[in-house]
C-alpha cells in the first residue's frame, strides 16, 4: 500500500460473534474493499453488545486513523446499542430524524400497522451525523466525527452492508484523508477446471509479486479468479489487466463461463433469453436445486417453462414418461434414465433446451457399482438426447448436490453458446471435476 | 454476567487477516473454547504484522483482563513479530531457550541441516515466559505476565492453535482468576414472528444484565433465540434455562418450531418420516427451492413423492389442472390459483399433504393490485384446500423467496404437528411476518 494511505480499522458489533457463534463475514469484505480504495486496515476489532465497551473502543480506534468503520447492531431490539455507542463515542446526544421515521411508518403502514415502540429507535441518529440510506432494510447507517477520525456505521446483514457501504458510503469516500492509492480489480470465473489443473497451466503467472497479482478460489466446481494491478495511474493499471486476462483466455478459454457474474444461472439465463430458447428441467437428486436457481434470475419467465422434482420412480414414469422397463434394468441413476428424463422433460414441455440429472448424493444409498458421488445428466436440445456422467469426492450430500446442480447449468450454458448443435464440449463419460 | 466470569481478550495477528484476505477461523474456535471454560470474550482484534501496533495493543487488550490470548505471527520469517512485541508488552527481553533451540536442531538434522538463522528465532521467548509445547510444528507457545493478565501467545495454523491450547494451555486455564464460572447455552428456534414482536411480548426478560441472558437474530422469517445462563454448578444453570424456556414456551408456544434445528425443512421431514405422510410441493415464484430445501434432508425419498416447478401458465395447466378460467378471472397470483395448485399436487402425487406457492417475487411483475411481495400459499391435507397470503416488503427477488420457501415449510410444520387436521393456526389471509 502506498505511503499516503489512509489509516482506518473496523469494528463488528455483535455478540454472536465474540461467542464464536457465527463466522466474521463482513470485516474480510470491508477490509477489502477499503484496501481498494487505497486504505490500509491497521486492526479489526470484534465486539459484544455492550454500549460503554462499544463507545470505548469506537474512540480507541478512531485515535490517529482517518476512517473507522463499525457493521452490526442497528436493529430495532434493546440489545443493539451501536447508535447510543456512537453518540457517546463522538460526544454528543441522539436525536430522532423526521424522515427516517416517517419512512418507517410508511414500511409498518404498508402493513397495516403503527411503527411498534422498539423499532422507534432505528430513527434516532447521533447529533449532526449525516445518514447513510439503506434501501434494502429499514435501518440505515450514518457517518459523524469521532476525535479527528470520521466513523461509519452500517447495518450488519451482509445484504444491507454492501447495499449501503457501494451506495451511499463509497461515493462520499474520496473526501475522507488518505484515499486515492490505485488498485483496480478484475475477476474471471471458470467451470470444469480444479485449482491444480488451473496451475497447472498458468502457474506462472500466479508469483505473488506479480502484477498483477492472481489469486484463485473455487467453489462446487466453480473456479473464481480474481486478479488485482497496482499502477500509479489507471490507464496503466488496466492496461496490465487486460493483458493478462487476454492470456488468461487464450489459455483456459472454453472454461470461461463469465467476468462478471460467478452464477452460471445468470449466464445461461442470458443466453436462453438472447435466443429466445425455451427451458426445462428434470431433477431427482438436486431437487430442484436447478431450477431454484434458474428461477432466482429476473425475467427468466420468458424462457423457463417448467422444472420436473421426480423424486420418486413413480413421478420419473408418470410426470417425464421414463419407461418402467429402463429403471428396472439400469436403476434411476443410469444413463438411459437420465436420457429419458431430459427427453420427457423436452417432449412434454415444448422446451428446446433441458437438462436433468439422477445421481446418488448420499449420505446412504451407495453401492460399489454406484457409489454416492456419481451423477448422471441427461441433454434435450432440439429432439436429440445424450448423456454425462461424473463421480464426485463423497464429501457430503450438500456439496454433491451443489456440484452436480453447477454441472447441470453448465451443459445448458455449453448447448446455448454453441447455437444448440452439435455435441457441447464439456458432455464426455467424464472424469471427476472436483 | 455473572460476578466470577474471567474477562478475557482473543488478538490474531497477520497482514492477510486485515486485508480480508483470509477469514479468521480461529477466533471463533478460541471464543467457543473460552466460553466453555467460564470466561467473557469481551474483544476480538485481528492485527497486521506490525510489532508496535502489536506490542501497543496487546497492552490494551491486557488492561482489566483476566487472560489474553494471541495467535499467529510466530513463524520463522522475519514478518512474524509476535515475540518480540510479546516481550515488549511484558516488559522483559527475548531470551533464547536451549531445550527449544535443541529441538529445532534435531528437527533440522534430520534433514542433514543446520538451524536456519532465521529459524532460530523460534527459540526466543519473553524472559520468565512458560513454554507451551507444539507437539505438531516447530513453533512452541508461550504465557507471560502482561500487566495483571495473562498472555498466552500460540501458533497461527489451526492444526497447530488447537493442539497447543489443548495440550498445553487448557490443564493449565484452571489456576486463572475468573475459570469455571460456568455457561450454559440453549437456542429456541421461531417462525412468524417478527423480533419486534418478539420483543414486545417477552421484552421484560430480554434485560442485559439478565440470567439467562436472551439475545434474538432474524434470518428469513426465523428467529433464532439465545439463551445464555451463568451460574456456580450446572444444575443451577440448567435449572435457570429450563425455567426461562418453559416461560417462552407457554409464551410463544405455536411458534416455536425447534430447539434444535434453525431449519423448518429438517422438522417438517421429521414430522413427515415418524408420521409416513408422503409429501408434495407446487411451486411458482419460488421455483423449486421449497423441494430443494425438503431434499437436503437425508432420508426424504421415503416419503417426498414429487416437486412441480409449474412457473408458466400452461404448465400450471397441464401439469396440475389448475382450471385455464382461473387464471384469467384471477390471475396467477392469486389464492384461488393457489389452492387450485395445491389439489394439483396432491391428487396427482397421491400425497396426503402438499404445499403450493404463487406469488410476485419481483423486482418486476408488480402492480398496484398485487404489489411485488404478495403471495398465496395452497394447502392440501387428505382432499381439504385452503389458502394463505402473505405480504412480504419488496426488499428484493432472494429475499422474498426465502421468506415464502420458509412459510411454506411451517404450513406443512403446522399442518404435520396438528396431525392434518383442521385449520392449521397460521393459516390466515395473514399480516406481515418480516
Amino acid at each position: 500500500v502506498s505511503p499516503g494511505a489512509g489509516r482506518a480499522a473496523v469494528l463488528a458489533i455483535g455478540d454472536e460473534l465474540v461467542a464464536g457463534e457465527i463466522h466474521d463475514r463482513n470485516s474480510p469484505w470491508l477490509c477489502e474493499r477499503l484496501g481498494a480504495e487505497g486504505f490500509r486496515v491497521e486492526e479489526v476489532r470484534l465486539l459484544p453488545d455492550d454500549e460503554p465497551e462499544i463507545a470505548r473502543s469506537l474512540a480507541e480506534a478512531a485515535r490517529g486513523r482517518d476512517l473507522v468503520i463499525s457493521d452490526g447492531g442497528l436493529g430495532p431490539t434493546l440489545d443493539d446499542v451501536t447508535r447510543h455507542a456512537a453518540a457517546r463515542a463522538a460526544g454528543v446526544p441522539l436525536e430522532e430524524d423526521a424522515a427516517t421515521l416517517a419512512g418507517l411508518a410508511t414500511h409498518w403502514a404498508a402493513r397495516g400497522l403503527a411503527v411498534p415502540a422498539s423499532n422507534r429507535r432505528q430513527a434516532l441518529f447521533p447529533a449532526g451525523a449525516a445518514i447513510l440510506a439503506n434501501p434494502v432494510g429499514t435501518a440505515p447507517g450514518f457517518r459523524v466525527r469521532v476525535g479527528g477520525a470520521w466513523l461509519a456505521v452500517l447495518p450488519g446483514p451482509p445484504r444491507e452492508l454492501t447495499a449501503v457501504f457501494e451506495g451511499a458510503l463509497a461515493p462520499w469516500l474520496p473526501q475522507v484523508p488518505g484515499h486515492g492509492a490505485l488498485v483496480l480489480r478484475r475477476r474471471m470465473h471458470l467451470f470444469g477446471l480444479s485449482e491444480s489443473a488451473f496451475a497447472d497451466r498458468v502457474g506462472v503467472w500466479m508469483d505473488r509479486d506479480a502484477n498483477p497479482r492472481i489469486g484463485v478460489l473455487a467453489r462446487e466446481g466453480i473456479l473464481i479468479v480474481k486478479l488485482e494491478a497496482r499502477a500509479a495511474g489507471e490507464a496503466t493499471a488496466l492496461e496490465l489487466l487486460e493483458a493478462r486476462l487476454a492470456e488468461l483466455r487464450a489459455a483456459l478459454g472454453e472454461h470461461v463461463f463469465s467476468e462478471e457474474t460467478d452464477d452460471l444461472a445468470q449466464v445461461v439465463a442470458r443466453l436462453a433469453l438472447d435466443g429466445d430458447v425455451p427451458l426445462a428441467t428434470a431433477e431427482s437428486c438436486t431437487g430442484g436445486l436447478v431450477a431454484a436457481r434458474l428461477t432466482a434470475v429476473p425475467g427468466i419467465s420468458a424462457v423457463f417453462r417448467e422444472g420436473f422434482v421426480t423424486y420418486s420412480n413413480e413421478a420419473k414414469v408418470a410426470r417425464l414418461g421414463v419407461p418402467r422397463e429402463l429403471l428396472e434394468r439400469h436403476g434411476a441413476v443410469s444413463a438411459p434414465v437420465a436420457e429419458a428424463m431430459a427427453r420427457g422433460a423436452g417432449e412434454r414441455t415444448g422446451a428446446r433446451l433441458a437438462v436433468s440429472i439422477t445421481g446418488v448424493a448420499g449420505p446412504g444409498g451407495g453401492t460399489a457399482d454406484k457409489p454416492v458421488g456419481l451423477a448422471y445428466f441427461g441433454l434435450w436440445r432440439d429432439g436429440a438426447v445424450e448423456h454425462a456422467e461424473r463421480r464426485y469426492p463423497a464429501f457430503g450430500r450438500d456439496l454433491v448436490r451443489a456440484f452436480a446442480t453447477n454441472q447441470a447449468l453448465d451443459l445448458l450454458r455449453t448447448a446455448l453458446a454453441g447455437g444448440l448443435r452439435g455435441a457441447p464440449r464439456s458432455v464426455d463419460t467424464g472424469r471427476l471435476v472436483p
